[in-house]
């Protein structure tokens, strides 16, 4: 390996003064990893030999990119220092917790956070005992991890989370590191082009530091074994200006990265400069650094014979039997002391001056940057009343409207109103306007650094609705822009959202984690809009119909989840300004773009809201003094609407009927209250539902999640659930509910199969029923439309 | 934009008279794509003026991508001929339907497939009318569609089922039209590096036709907005040669689409002649073509004012009032006209020879290529007796072994007896060695093109074990083997599988289909190997714990999905054999790779894993001729052993209670039989959970998920599920246990709990098990390790 090479021209001088300190500081965070993954608590500076005893029984944790990690920390801490820098880092290679937590030791926001955890011996010993250890911190860059929020245990999201981190915040400079093992990725490797989207003006700056330490778990990466050339020519090709730094000697590293970040710092500031005060609207040429280190770097290079340093053995535990083979503990002892800790630590453990030296003071601490805490820094929303935006209901089931359409100039009004204070932005995969979102427009443009042409509408260098065809990114961005203290919305065709099913999982995962943690303040939930639903993909049809989101995020911790199926437009407005206000949540709201006859005034669309889920005594025909004969239940748009028609057809067919309609919006309410903190309890569950009686529920999506909702209820063998079931193609919105058995006709049938006592009288309806399905086929064969009285049907009570 | 601009070197003189063949072919593909999206079947020659009633009633598909398609394929259909090339073309813009229809029709594949679809102004009238239509074909390229291997309605992985469709077949081109919208999405950008794996040697060649119309839905696309220097470099980091082809002019287009083509294919030709011949050991640089035309290109210039041809709006259905605005009645027939279709069609509507001229014929029609219903192709798998490769069980639960580390032998004698036909890949993360299936390096190598060092292992440039860190490229690679007729496995960490989530349900949807239809011949399942699951993420804690792709996949079509926990190395074995030789599923197997109990002999394997779920007697302490009082039941390897070491408690310490052991293998045999084919029966459920004794169901992931399966079973009253809670951090295997209450002292409080009689009886036990738990919590915290008698523990009987 070359050493210590650099293309980057040193703006400022670094003295040999300031390159020791450098070097000792990242001496000693490199002792405190080595420390975290294998000592306990009883030696912490070797202060007597190393005996097996003081080594932990089970030995955890990622070496082989601590190193790297820690060099990138140190010469942050540098430039942070030197040019009062407020930078955050992204820590992509989050697996190499031990790194991470050791900075933080050293800069103090660990003892800050976690005042057992002294910044001396004692201290030390506990932070080496609690790594990885049962009841301790978890072996990654975690929530618990001061200055972070990245985890960095699913690969892939680091750059995106480092854009969204940026975006709206012009005085922020955000690292990033990318392992070269990360950079295989999908979501990593189309996220480069986050500079397409970055405003230079109002956004701050992303400073991606590839790290090829040259392997994954065992595999050498792609990015490693190109030729540095054509890696270049990638680099160049994503848009960037790449800046390397190589080489396996100490000193001369050093220098070479101090020169890297200097010239790298400086081009940013630079380029700033140019769009913010000469006006310069060119796309800037945003610096990478690519740095090239050992795997690994300063562990053992041999053991038991075989070459570790710098190879894929060292992405681990290098010595693996420390306790029972006395060659591997004397390797780790000399490899501990090879850091020489006597001249890092006093005495007393705590860190010389010389090792502190390099260090930011208070919030600039990578490890106490408010950015990083993201919540400390939040506003609430100036949202305004529902009211200026609600459609009138004179009656329920008369008149349609688009439910995204109207939601769309709600939202409008809410870019307009932080259009100062640049905190809400909407991100999605060029659906804003074929989710008929596009009112909001008027009140911001769609980011776009790239050429434009004359033809084109609503780009808009300092626009905040962002669209890449990217669910990842467009996640990873939102993710990044809400741990930062901000708002968001991310709106979604409902099958394709699946692809940010694992993202979702880190997120919720992740808030679970922070809710636990007082000093993480809470931050602004991430809320879906996923639209474009199951049942209307009438241009697209089997592949793009697919409800299972909801099911996915259902089996995640309760109290970080929520899921919404507002039946019409003021609901879905209620619902929106409910989802804006919440904190630490990931709201899913699934609603139709296509006209939906409205159901509820703000009014009661509000109240219906508040309950979750509540009788719609309007459509009903039991008089609520008594128990209804059976029991019609809807989540969704679409089920809604077949439900109430069901309920006119029995209505004026079997009058006599006593029957109930009941809306859910909110599905947790099915819940049982132990479970989910919106669950019922059985009491209010049985008024509502009957413990008895026959309930014939027609659900958005897979039905099978009803029953999982409800299966401990005292009438659950009386629920008989209606959904999709995964039968689909391109055809008309009838004929899809038609297929999947959750007709209008169908459900009347269900009632007469279900309720006791309409076998014989209700067998004329029945036929009837089945009847016009058969008549429905037939037409539609024909026509390719749907039956006139489905596609004209109104409410008519 | 320019004209006809190529840098390729036309390397074949194209006579003027094969250029005007091309376009008469390309101007008939182009007119039956707009008739499919337009028109019924009353008038498809135009040979009466149009009127409204020759219009479809809803007008649906993507007009945009369909005349690049058309010409791309135009173009294929040419070198194919003169070339006798074996190629298939993986369509990423699969929404282009019309365009793939069109030509699958022009080349008379259609009607082969379909016979009632003739080739002439009958059949074109039929296929006119079924496209988009109720009971007619889907709007996509979608599984209806001969020749193809892609759906393209989710996007972002046509590059990677190409480089699927190329490994092992040296003869075979894979042409990749890869759109510019796709080409934004994570899984695509990452894909282009399929060329450091492809073995110019034994694999075939892919031809990535990059397709910049410049638009997305609404949007430009990023990559047609970069200067085109830029773009290059990207492409060439990419590792590819750029061929340019631009233009609006058709003319110049067709010459300059015929020169790429005839440069792509002659360079493809050299590069392989270079390593196969001459042994170049270089890794190639392949070319791509850079095919940038107008999005809609001939299709209205403007409509109602606005400029249409060239931009976003062409995206889906230009004209959208044809039915009521005679304007734009008018302009879809010069529209049509503007092909000239009386020069296309005779009076019969038969292509006229011109037409037909370009076409190759017989199997190397694009939509007649074998390779492309790869069940045509498709051989068993020489699987030997697995009795080589089990391991001996005298007595259960005495001895351990590495589950997956046996199965990696057993796979090693796969890939050896595969040597000559290289029919078999496994795929994966860079996670071979790390779940422990490291034997197969053995038989061959990991697949590797870029630079190699001494220090590496395993690395083959012929080898058949593909690892890239990207799930999405896994799954891309193995879904184009399996579709092209070949055999493969997939191993992944079982929480990170969650990121093909949607891939994967996109491929059940396309097994779905092809199941129904007849000329497809069934292919070989996609096999997931689940390994380093939830249990057992010791080195990295709560974002690697996830259990529920199980839940995911049980979500699909019954008919195409199938869940194996194995509980021990010899059902492993046996669920491997059988998944191996399935054909047309998707299976999910979840196995451990840490030392496991061995519980059962190969041939009581053999016949468990027959049954899917069955009793172990040895275990139980009810002597099978009545009802026990209690039953056990687990799935999965650490719930069996949680599950065996609370029956032997329960054994000692209450040995008068009838305890039964039940083991499922098969997670859908808990279905009800009406609902999924390996569902049991009322009957056999019954008489193997009882109708009405507690069950006790220690289960692998999201314990609802049982409930799922079974809440229409008779005694599901009594079924009581323990599992994953969402509860995880980096901790040892016996505390996530405990602290998802899945250990063996819950469960047998739980029976204590929940059979009748035992509350007073058993109440000792009961605390003592509390204590047991008491004393872990005190221990762990100590030690950081489990409990003495937990690690240690094996079966005593």
């Amino acid at each position: 390996m070359a050493t210590g090479l650099t293309d980057a021209a040193p703006a400022t001088a670094v003295s040999q003064e300031e390159l020791d300190a450098l070097d000792a500081h990242w001496r000693a965070a490199n002792y405190l990893a080595v420390g975290q993954i294998y000592l306990l608590d009883g030696n912490p500076l070797l202060t007597e030999p190393l005996r097996a005893e003081h080594v932990k029984p089970r030995l955890l944790g990622h070496w082989g990119t601590s190193p790297g990690l820690n060099l990138v920390h140190t010469h942050l801490n540098r430039v942070v220092r030197n040019r009062d820098l407020d930078l955050i880092c992204v820590w992509g290679p989050g697996h190499g917790g031990p790194a991470v937590l050791a900075n933080s030791w050293l800069d103090g926001t660990y003892t800050q956070t976690y005042p057992d955890i002294t910044r001396d011996g004692t201290g030390m010993g506990r932070l080496f005992r609690q790594f990885s250890f049962p009841g301790g911190v978890p072996s990654h860059v975690a929530p618990e991890t001061p200055g972070s929020i990245h985890e960095g245990g699913e690969l892939g999201y680091s750059l995106a989370h480092a854009y969204g981190a940026a975006f709206d915040n012009p005085g922020l400079v955000v690292a990033c590191v990318i392992g070269d093992g990360e950079a295989e990725t999908g979501p990593l490797a189309t996220s480069w082009h986050g500079n397409k989207f970055l405003d230079p003006v109002h956004d701050g700056a992303v400073l991606p530091v590839l790290h090829l330490n040259g392997y994954k778990i065992a595999n050498p990466t792609v990015l490693a074994r190109m030729p540095e050339a054509e890696l270049d020519e990638l680099l160049r090709g994503y848009g960037h200006d790449p800046i390397h730094v190589t080489g396996d000697d100490p000193a001369r590293v050093h220098r070479a990265m101090a020169a890297a970040l200097d010239t790298a710092l400086d081009r940013i500031a630079a380029l700033q400069r140019a769009a913010r005060e000469e006006g310069s609207a060119e796309r800037p040429r945003w610096p990478v650094i690519v740095l090239r280190t050992p795997k690994g770097w300063t562990g053992p290079a041999e053991v038991d014979g075989l070459p570790v340093e710098g190879t894929w053995r060292a992405h681990q535990v290098p010595l693996a039997e420390v306790r029972t083979n006395p060659v591997h503990l004397r390797q780790l002892e000399e490899w501990l002391r090879s850091y020489r800790p006597e001249e890092l630590f006093d005495a007393d453990g705590r860190p010389r001056e010389q090792v502190l030296a390099c260090l930011p003071e208070g919030e600039r601490r990578l490890g106490a940057n408010p950015h990083a805490n993201g919540g400390l820094l939040l506003r609430a929303l100036p949202l305004r009343d529902l009211d200026g935006f609600a459609v009138p209901v004179d009656k329920p089931g008369a008149v349609l409207h688009e439910p995204t359409r109207v939601l769309g100039r709600y939202l409008e009004q809410v870019m307009a109103d932080t259009a100062e204070r640049r905190d809400f932005r909407i991100v999605g995969p060029d659906e804003t306007a074929s989710n008929r979102l596009d009112a909001v427009y008027q009140a911001t443009g769609k980011a776009w650094q790239a050429e434009e042409l004359p033809v084109d509408e609503h780009l808009d260098r300092h626009g905040r609705v962002m669209e890449i065809l990217s669910e990842h990114t467009c996640q990873g961005w939102l993710e990044g822009y809400l741990l930062t203290g901000r708002h968001g919305l991310f709106s979604c065709y409902e099958a394709f959202v699946h692809i940010v099913d694992s993202m979702a999982n880190q997120h919720i995962k992740w808030l679970r984690t922070t809710r636990r943690l007082p000093w993480r303040r809470p931050i602004a939930s991430l809320n879906y809009l996923l639209t474009s639903h199951v049942w209307r993909q009438d241009h697209n049809g089997f592949s793009h119909q697919d409800p299972g989101f909801i099911d996915h995020i259902l089996n995640k911790s309760p109290e970080a989840v929520r899921v919404y199926l507002p039946p019409d437009t003021n609901t879905l407005l209620s619902v929106a300004e409910h989802v804006l206000n919440s904190r630490d949540y990931v709201n899913v709201v699934v609603a139709g773009k296509q006209p939906c006859l409205d159901w509820l005034t703000m009014d009661q669309a509000r109240a219906h809201c508040a309950r979750g889920a509540g009788m719609w005594e309007f459509a009903g025909t039991d008089d609520g003094t008594r128990e209804p004969d059976v029991v019609l239940a809807c989540a969704g748009d679409v089920p809604t609407q077949e439900t109430l028609a069901a309920a006119q057809l029995l209505r004026r067919h079997l009058p006599r009927l006593a029957v109930r309609v009941v809306n859910v919006v909110d599905l947790a309410r099915l819940l049982p209250h132990e479970e989910h903190p919106h669950g019922m309890t059985d009491a209010e569950y049985d008024a509502l539902f009957t413990p008895d009686k026959p309930v014939i529920f027609a659900y958005h999506g897979y039905p099978w999640l009803i029953h999982r909702l409800a299966y401990r209820r005292t009438g659950h063998a009386q629920l008989h659930v209606r959904g999709y079931k995964e039968i689909g193609t391109t055809t008309t919105p009838f004929d899809m509910v038609v297929r999947n058995d959750l007709d209008r006709y169908r459900l009347v049938m269900d009632v007469i199969d279900r309720t006791p006592g309409l076998a014989v009288t209700a067998a004329p309806l029945r036929q009837r029923m089945e009847d016009t399905r058969l008549r429905h086929h037939a037409w539609i064969r024909e026509y390719g439309t749907d039956l006139p009285e489905v596609a004209d049907w109104r409410w008519e009570g």
